[in-house]
């Protein structure tokens, strides 16, 4: 047995620390295609901040690399395994803390997965809003190290906006606690929005703080029909110029639809080139849905038809939900962009999406949270067939730049992993790269905390 | 002429470098007591990018200190000049340069101040909600250089969650462009947000985009009197248990409301201890009220007041943004506490307050964002009384002490400053405070921007 295996097992019990290949290669990669994945010398399944600690100090002492793993979801590879590593696995790390109705905090354990919390504590009437799709799937330390969205961000924001404190174990193995369990607070530099979206490269939050809402009314739904990108994107624009608070804004395109049908039978129209999806949780969400069905018809839309009631509304939404599984069935693999454009240049995205799908004779499916300007084209492959997966690299990387030229950025909500490096750096500039060097090296000096990620 | 300022002139506009001693001494220092301030060497008021460039180049060559400064209304002594210093004035820089009502962007210079921002936008049905007390004479800039908060923050958040992007430029006079005009992003790590409340010590901010939200309805308030803090802290507690979003929850206490009253003959009761603010933008805010008019009656308030109508409710608004002002009329000076607690600690931060008041034989009057926990101790004293001003320094210490004994933080929207330095180190922690100020010595090698504030 060697040193590292050992040294690991003198602070975690025999059951945290697994070595065996066949189990090990299960936590090799997240969902992202196109990302090399090594072999870990071992995944370690901590319980307690001390177990945490011995990791990262056993990885100081004998300079092996880490990498933090949640529920391995991720979309840019950012959780993959490098040859040799420690995967420090946090799901077993997954108890609910608290709930704090007057506070409105929850604190948490890393490995909790969101759709658990969702639940535990909209039993107390409360909400916590970052809603990825893969909800049943991803965790609370995988949603912090990647800044997380989901549908509902359009009117409740992102994973940063509800993380108020964090307890982090550093590369060296001391603990950092930042940031506060109160409402607010602005005692020095935000060390708790630098390590949301920093993917594990900066330290490993072992417990969080988060901020939570009233738990809102149901929603109701309407969706509207449209014949081209340009009216989609048009009717966007109105309903946000308009002073609307949809709580969620989604598209999808007719690629989509066909896949979830095909998935799920979901009975979506097929024959429109874009199907929008606009919710809302107010008081008087019918009076919402009218307002908002006059501005899409103004746009352009063949057909508006609101939801009758919440069942029908959050049968959308599972569509909606599915939307990303169910591209993945039309070829054997999927590679998902997530370039976040203004919203006025939204219809310019698709149309260029389709245009760089045409060009590389591709099926690029394509959904949206359209009201945030994020899309996500997703490209069929399939990996076996060399020259299609040459093209669906080359269509990808062509969504990246269309979206900077649009004044977007290359990641609304994914991050970048190892699948948008070098985009990272054309996106920052050398100002910005360096910088974020810098603080890399400020906080993990050993280049020992998932390496090869982000640059 | 030495040569400091004619390099500075070299770069700048004859009416942009001040050096006359009494014009630059208006420039010392901003609201806040007891912080020393130096004389600065000249005062200078770009009103480009590149002008700025040329400041920081030459305080860069030269190694000369520079201290940023908006409207100077800051409450911690963080924009005081320093002896021979540069203090580097953004209030020329104070055009707005887009407001985009599809977006629900604004794009400024930093030194518009927020009223006029909030004005500009309010006329295109948009809003920027922080709103400090000030926002008649504070920056941009400034807000983002304090992470300034407001009555509206217990709704809508504070400046953090409203700064999208940021252009600055650093210590060495490069231009760092971070963040997204987009509504999401997470391309790296979040300088954006390690700006905000960095109190001019990272870089000088020389562009903002803000996001915008709708415009909200007028509010209605209501007005309850409490005999005494603990029932009003159980009011607070059981309008947020209960589900409410109230666009703004505050308190003031007898002597706040003497205060005000003795200043602008508001009519405020003054036989009550406690007198708490509840207010709602909300589409049916009567029916808010009611239902909040209940939970302050249970919690054992005395007197329930509803306004009759926005009018009334603004006048409310009015008497509690005037809290600070009147109560430095009390005594000759003030001194003004920032402690956040959570929210079911705010009787306990009351008494705790009362009690050190009547320890050292002072007046502190009280305000607070109470729906956050965010108290405002207002120490007053007579500066020319020595033994008052030595109790009043004491009192002070032992509220932040007090704060974060109940779980608090020393700093919920004023900052640290030169006023609060050693209580953020205890706030911090050495770890935490390694971090800082390894961040610190990253943006500003040679420690030129606003040295000896935060540290
Ligand atoms: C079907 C599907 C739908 C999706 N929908 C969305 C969506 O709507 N919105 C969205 O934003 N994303 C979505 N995703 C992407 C993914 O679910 C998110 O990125 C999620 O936040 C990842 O969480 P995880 O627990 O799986 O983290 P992982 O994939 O395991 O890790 C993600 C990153 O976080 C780091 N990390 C994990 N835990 C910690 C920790 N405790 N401390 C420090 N670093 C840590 C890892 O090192 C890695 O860099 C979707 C993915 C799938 C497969
Ligand atoms: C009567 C009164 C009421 C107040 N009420 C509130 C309140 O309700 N909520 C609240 O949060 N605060 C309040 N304050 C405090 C103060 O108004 C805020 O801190 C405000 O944000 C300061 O803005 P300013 O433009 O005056 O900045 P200044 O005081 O000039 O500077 C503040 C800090 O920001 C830095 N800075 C300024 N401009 C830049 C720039 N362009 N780039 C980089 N750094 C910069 C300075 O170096 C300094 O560190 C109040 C103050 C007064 C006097």
């Amino acid at each position: 047995m060697d040193r590292l295996i050992e040294k690991l097992r003198g602070g975690l019990p025999p059951e945290a620390v697994l070595t065996d290949p066949d189990v090990t290669a299960a936590y090799a990669h997240d969902h992202a295609s196109f990302c090399p994945a090594g072999a870990s010398a071992a995944v370690v399944l901590p319980r307690t901040v001390e177990q945490v600690q011995h990791v990262m100090r056993t990885a100081t002492e004998l300079r092996v690399p880490v990498v933090p793993q949640g529920g391995r979801s991720g979309l840019s590879g950012a959780a993959n395994a490098s040859d040799g590593c420690v995967v420090l696995s946090l799901a077993r790390m997954d108890r609910i803390l608290e709930i704090d109705p007057v506070e409105r905090t929850a604190t948490v354990e890393p490995g909790v997965v969101n759709a658990v919390l969702s639940r535990a504590v909209q039993e107390k009437g409360l909400y916590y809003p970052p809603d990825p799709s893969s909800w049943e799937m991803c965790t609370i330390g995988g949603n912090i190290g990647t800044g997380a969205g989901g549908l509902c961000c359009v009117k409740y924001g992102v994973t940063a906006e509800y993380v108020l404190g964090l307890d982090v174990v550093l590369a060296d193995g001391r603990l950092l606690r930042t940031g506060r369990s109160t409402a607010k607070g602005v005692a020095g530099y935000d060390l708790t929005r630098l390590f949301v979206g920093s993917e594990g490269s900066l330290g490993v939050v072992v417990r969080a703080v988060l901020a939570l809402r009233p738990h809102p009314p149901r929603q109701l739904v309407l969706a509207a029909e449209f014949p081209g990108a340009a009216a989609a994107g048009d009717a966007v624009c109105r309903i946000m110029a308009g002073g609307h608070t949809p709580a969620l804004l989604e598209l999808m395109d007719r690629t989509t639809l066909r896949a979830v049908n095909a998935m799920a039978r979901m009975g979506l129209p097929e024959s429109t080139e874009a199907l929008l999806l606009a919710g809302f949780d107010t008081p008087d969400p019918a009076a919402d849905l009218t307002a908002v069905a006059e501005l899409c018809t103004a746009a352009g839309a063949t057909e508006v038809v609101p939801a009758a009631d919440p069942a029908e509304s959050e049968m959308l939404l599972e569509a909606r939900r599915l939307a990303l599984r169910a591209l993945e069935g039309v070829r054997s693999a999927t590679m998902i962009d997530d370039v976040c454009v203004p919203r006025g240049k939204l219809a310019a995205m698709l149309d260029g999406t389709a245009a760089i799908a045409e060009k590389h004779d591709l099926v690029i499916g394509v959904c949206a949270h359209a009201g945030d300007g994020n899309t996500h084209p997703v490209v069929c492959f399939d990996p076996a067939d060399e020259d299609e997966s040459r093209r669906a690299r080359a269509s990808f990387d062509e969504i990246m730049a269309l979206g900077l030229e649009l004044g977007g950025t290359i990641t609304g909500e994914h991050g970048v992993g190892i699948l948008k490096k070098e985009w990272l750096a054309r996106e920052l500039g050398p100002v910005g790269l360096e910088l974020q060097r810098g603080i890399k090296e400020l906080f993990d000096p050993l280049g020992l905390l998932n390496p090869g990620k982000l640059f």
